[in-house]
């Protein structure tokens, strides 16, 4: 695991257990919510969150509730993205997905609740309603996403780079650059610093998705702790897809360069971000 | 239907089209949301909204956010509990339930999308933090009162009042008092305003779910446009269960005298909500 995120992920996983426990809900769905939220993850997005807030070198405290509310949707939508109707996925990160381990009904609501749960935690925040809208906007692009997903495996959508590339811009994308965004804005950045920041995020979940496409293709399930080979013999629009699989390391490659040069207005205080970018274009699972 | 409602469903036919049109969505998802959203219907909550600003003597066109809002949340909670995997209806307001027009991961995918559209709208209009807390709550207690829903149908949850009340002021009761409280906040109403006002939609909420358990039991298909005698031979926690039929009208009765007292300290500005009352009590559909 990448060490950027290692040292970030015990707190991460305070703050959530904070954020839920501030408003109980009724016990099965309580249950649940916890099960999908507190999974076995890499906590990249609250990571980011904090790692945005501290390059601008903001009060760490403050990226607290952006942090939960960002994992919270991407809990969510692992969670509906697993149901039968959509990837009918029974194992996620090493474990039951969550309509296995309870059922589908369950699930839902749960997934439901969750994104009520993190815009609660935003509105009640300082500068609530910018960090809603920001939200709720990378939530409906991440939603888009997964309709491109769906268009693509109906064969629905070119297969082209184009595609391609607004389909992960979407899916992925999104949320890591609102993650980016509402850590900056808890740390008061000015708009010069949202706008490399949030370069330096499109790129990094191009990066991210990249390697994830190549890893589905080329790891084993065991060292993923999820199925891999799974987007084989289906229509899906991936990076190997599009590029193959020499292109799609090279393509890597230029992501990665080209979310370092995002950061070049920052100094030492990036370095975090910079070693980041570098180990996600490297990582094995 | 009531003549209170028939008098705002034009517009709020109008503001949810607008509403719509401001952040069109990938197509499928947009037609599915439109299909959702704009389906026949009452049009009970962003009527509550607008009826509320009104009382207080607010602008109208401020209650146009949260009017669209909190129909977006009632038409997404619809959705997705029509879903084959809770309560795996085929016909809702004499249509095919969404999952049956398209397809259960359009609909999945659909209602998400509504909450977000919801939210984003609320965020981006005066005082919008506020309104996107008090909306996710809502939410949230909603999808609880749906959790006990399922908890009673598989008998663990014991029919007496106490949890019916709580089931009903979540699944039915929370939103409708959410969508009164916003349209007093959009209207800057006191905080006594706003006390007397959710007392009195906490009432009406009661008797729009008790007159909802008489109908499924003693009207038929054709006249609600939707599948009737539902509740029965399951073990649903419903008003006809806890109190008998008889019983059920007398507390529909209590339940009317009980709003209309929550409005002794309103003058004429509140007649409509006293008609919406009485038209409550007595409705036929």
């Amino acid at each position: 695991m990448s060490t950027v995120l290692q040292a970030h992920r015990d707190a991460c996983d305070a703050l959530l257990t904070r954020a839920l426990e501030e408003r109980g809900c009724e016990p099965e769905l309580a249950a649940a919510i916890e099960y999908a939220v507190l999974a076995p993850g890499k906590r990249l997005r609250p990571a980011l969150v904090r790692l945005a807030n501290q390059c601008i070198g903001g009060e760490l405290e403050k990226a607290e509730a952006p942090a939960a509310a960002v994992e919270m949707i991407h809990a969510f939508s692992l969670v509906h993205d697993d149901l039968p109707a959509l990837d009918n996925d029974d194992l996620r990160r090493g474990r039951p997905t969550l309509h296995r381990h309870t059922d589908e009904a369950t699930a839902i609501l749960a997934g439901d609740a969750m994104p009520m749960l993190a815009m609660k935690l935003l509105a009640e925040s300082p500068n609530g309603s910018a960090m809603c809208a920001v939200l709720a906007e990378a939530t409906l692009r991440m939603i888009e996403g997964q309709m491109m997903d769906m268009a693509a495996e109906r064969e629905a959508l070119a297969a082209d780079e184009h595609n391609l590339r607004s389909l992960q811009a979407g899916k992925t994308g999104a949320l890591l650059v609102a993650a980016v965004q509402l850590g900056a804005l808890s740390a008061k950045a000015s708009a010069e610093q949202i706008k490399a920041l949030n370069a330096w995020a499109s790129h990094l979940g191009e990066l991210f998705q990249l390697t994830d496409d190549l890893l589905d293709a080329t790891a084993s399930s065991e060292a993923m702790g999820k199925r891999t080979g799974k987007d084989e013999g289906k229509s899906k629009l991936t990076g190997v897809r599009v590029y193959g699989l020499t292109g799609l390391r090279d393509r890597i490659q230029n992501c990665r360069q080209e979310a370092l040069n995002a950061l070049q207005s920052f100094g030492p205080e990036a370095s975090d971000l910079r070693l980041l970018t570098e180990e996600m274009a490297d990582r094995s699972r």
